[in-house]
């Protein structure tokens, strides 16, 4: 029998609408039409006009034959159609794919085909890998060139360029929400651990929960000015097209992350906040103290990860930045994790500050719970800040699972929890913190390098018999791959012949930076002893 | 086929979570455990022991067979356990149906039968219509008695004391999210426009949305001090039981709304946000003034329904309140409507200020679609801030519907829209403004009279042959019922005798203040022609 709380009182079309992130565009431009949503190189477009390019994108496309379940691959650089595709594509019912720009064609060929792309934009400026990418692919997307007129007169290739794309769309088109809230609305690849990227599928809920987790974890109030430092493809941007949307915002769009192109925009457009890895802020208050400037204003940084030492959160506070500091993974839209501040602690020495906001913290508002877990046994660890566990989530905003892949789907949700794969610790305070990552990542310049991926090419390597790559901590990106390598007996090769291999092989960012020629630690059943490798590496100038 | 973004890629215990706001207090709890959750006469407990306190309420609630679906009904002011009991009986799947204090005890009764309460709790200061209620009603619920030492040691009543229930649960009892997020979580009884109220039924994903929609609609920071100047039963506080919650700020408890002690509150309290009719603005500028003082910084003052005018907006201003108009129904969980402000809007004259700001506004970013329709037609009336037309809603921030009412809900969600009864025009900038209200309601110091139940007992009077009850302005109270009535010929009746009959039969604020005997203005078919009324009490003084 029904209950009485139940009877009659089902989901109607008046009462349950899909939570989508579609919703907040659509609000910016009806409430605020005239406010700046997007600002590129002395020009700015309002949130009307952005909305109504957006409208007519998704018409175009869906006139194309783009819909639903559909996947559009983007190559680009944060500029404005970066944050018009982040609606116009999922307005067709369609997912967004937006590539690493720094993926070498073959990563890029991999993922057209396994994202069985339909449509393909690449930015002029990538116009070389990308089209390298097609002709490796079996897909045979639709391409599309998007122009910029910062690069100058393009050379044309693809089918269209994204203006024309545009203009075939009808500003008054209709579009919808997606039927469910379950259905997929990005496709972001991540680095395995294993040879091949995987890809990360989100849903419309997920992305409309966690830009709103955005804006309460990071006290984010109306029209605030964001800097595109971040890249638009690590997990869409952490959410913030969406985030931006639903506070009316202003997007700063930016081709390249130059610290004193930085500098200028926050300077020159009223930059209030910006998002990215510690590198970032510490290149920019490099420039700033060497130009001895301020930024002018309070300037939130977000970054996620790894926190900036005690040193930097000094001397970027003193010229106006003040870091929040979040964790997440692709897995997980981005941050869904913050080093939630108290406001006591703000009176503490700068070092304790740092040392407290150096861990990773606590589940956004908007997700259910952070744990850490004995993988083994699945018990929580005691919160003693000592006793090392895996970190574990369950919530909303965690993807779908990875496409086409039910075997690595399974084991990341295995027992009942996401399993991140990282190791941390748990505070007495309930705050987590990351002590090593278990799945061999590493992480240079915000950009995650997987070292098993490094190490298959090592091993390709005729001289090579057997390889071992870690993390090495550097000043500049945080960290950097360092190979240690055993040659086979009786052939030479040397530092730099592995480099230039790895570079052939490898896009740039992932190629190690320093070689070890030495005998690999093992144990007595053969593994190598990473962990052995982790603590000679710190000796290491 | 299963689409490749689908397959294998459904929901998981893992990555699918009801949404409640539930998870706010666990998350207050976790991250902010020793900050002030709680405040009463002197009094303060924190967010680790208000989470305990729920879970032993909701504990004991259990052990007493209270669970899924059951009714608990409270009858209290805003003292700590309207704020505890927000939760506390959510967590066993358990609805709450909080009560308007200044109901007469027929109408209590009324609520306690018709959602069949298995719990009532009833604070001490309310005992006598609490018991009457009681002993008019069929329901036979457990009666416990909400103590509250501000009024003295209590004659004892009911069954047991809240605190003995409390005492009664176990503090590391488990608890559970509900199994559906579309479950219900309150009953808040309406007036309607016929005999009945209305029981409106709310589901924990409404309130999980709104909870987080008041906050941006806010701006809400981090840890803002609440004070609770707005009724905790109307439309459970507006949801901000909950918001306050999600940002970990403090509840600012007070048993009446006294201009005095409100103004003690904001200044000795740090009180930050509060939320009210525009009739407790006007009473603490006016105190305020008096006293020749300050608020001591800005009040940020949530209001509903009608804005303040502009005087008032003036003088309130000049002491310290910050005013953020909103308008919503007891059907979509308080507010979800925003007069959204646009920052130039703050350099424009008072008046037109006030003007701008005496519009309804725009949609919550959690609610999706507001609108004007025809109702006929179901077309959106042209938006020329004259056309008028019926204010309608769809979204996710709405009823489940009316409890056991299946008429009235389909009739209130005819069309594929809430229909929310009050007539409105839509702005040329997308804002509505409300006219009229269709449903004869009149609002007096906040709370609505359904002007035909008011008529219904006039015509009951043996002298009265015809009545019509309309809203009259008025300096304090905003509006009060003004009832024009025809008697039957030969039958003599002076206004304080009409008066005393509706006092007898009616809550004290449901009374008419005024009583104009005369023949009524009817059509050609003898309907009453309120219009008329309602320009004819504009010149009464």
């Amino acid at each position: 029998m029904t209950h009485r709380y139940d009877a009659g009182l089902g989901k109607r079309e008046s009462n349950y609408v899909a939570l989508s992130p579609l919703s907040f565009l659509r609000r910016a431009a009806e409430v605020f039409p005239d406010r700046a949503a997007i600002r590129y190189r002395g020009d700015e477009q309002s949130w009307a006009a952005t909305y109504e390019r957006c409208v007519r994108l998704a018409d175009a496309l869906r006139k194309r034959g783009v819909g639903h379940g559909d996947t559009v691959a983007v190559l680009c650089p944060n500029t404005p159609p970066a944050v018009e595709l982040s609606f116009g594509v999922a307005m067709t019912g369609a997912v967004l794919n937006m590539m690493n720009t720094r993926l070498d064609p073959a990563a890029l060929a991999f993922m057209l085909d396994h994202g069985e792309a339909d449509v393909f934009m690449v930015d002029q400026g990538l116009s070389a890998v990308g089209l390298d990418a097609m002709g490796r692919a079996e897909a045979a997307p639709l391409l599309i060139a998007l122009e910029d007129e910062a690069l100058g007169p393009a050379e044309s290739f693809g089918a269209l360029t994204y203006e024309e794309l545009v203009a075939e769309g009808d500003q008054g088109a209709a579009w919808s929400l997606p039927g469910d809230e379950w259905d997929a609305i990005a496709l972001n690849y991540t680095s395995g651990t294993t040879g091949n990227p995987k890809g990360v599928v989100y849903h419309h809920r997920g992305a409309y929960l966690n830009a709103l987790g955005n804006a309460m974890a990071w006290d984010l109030t109306h029209h605030p000015v964001y800097l595109w430092t971040l890249p638009l493809f690590h997990c869409n941007g952490w959410c913030f097209p969406w985030t931006i949307a639903a506070v009316a915002g202003t997007n700063v769009c930016l081709r390249g992350v130059d610290a004193s192109e930085i500098l200028a925009a926050i300077q020159g457009e009223g930059v209030t906040h910006m998002c990215g890895a510690p590198i970032v802020l510490n290149m920019v208050t490099t420039e700033a103290e060497r130009r001895g400037e301020q930024l002018g204003r309070t300037v939130r940084l977000m970054t996620a990860g790894a926190a900036p030492p005690a040193a930097v959160l000094e001397r970027s506070g003193r010229i106006g930045f003040d870091v929040t500091h979040t964790y997440g993974l692709t897995e997980c839209y981005g941050p869904n994790t913050v080093c939630a501040w108290h406001p006591e602690w703000s009176d503490l020495p700068v070092e304790e500050q740092a040392a407290l906001k150096a861990r990773q913290g606590v589940s956004y508002v908007v997700q259910e719970e952070l744990t850490v877990l004995d993988p083994e046994t699945m018990e929580p660890v005691p919160p003693d800040g000592e006793t090392i566990g895996e970190v574990m989530m369950r919530g909303n905003v965690l993807m779908k699972g990875y496409l086409k892949n039910p075997t690595a789907t399974e084991a990341a949700f295995e027992g009942g929890y996401f399993h991140t794969g990282d190791l941390a610790v748990m505070h007495p305070d309930g705050y987590i913190e990351i002590r090593d990552r278990s799945k061999d990542i590493i992480i240079s310049g915000g950009e995650n390098i997987s070292s098993i991926e490094v190490e298959g090419v090592l091993y390709r390597h005729p001289a090579v018999s057997a390889a071992a790559v870690v993390a090495k901590h550097d000043d500049h990106w945080g960290e950097t791959p360092c190979a240690f390598v055993e040659l086979r007996e009786g052939v030479g090769v040397t530092e730099a012949e592995i480099i230039e291999f790895c570079r052939e092989n490898l896009a740039g960012f992932k190629t190690p930076k320093t070689v070890v020629f030495c005998e690999l630690p093992k144990t007595s059943t053969g593994k190598i002893q990473k962990f052995v490798l982790r603590e000679r590496v710190k000796e290491l100038v």
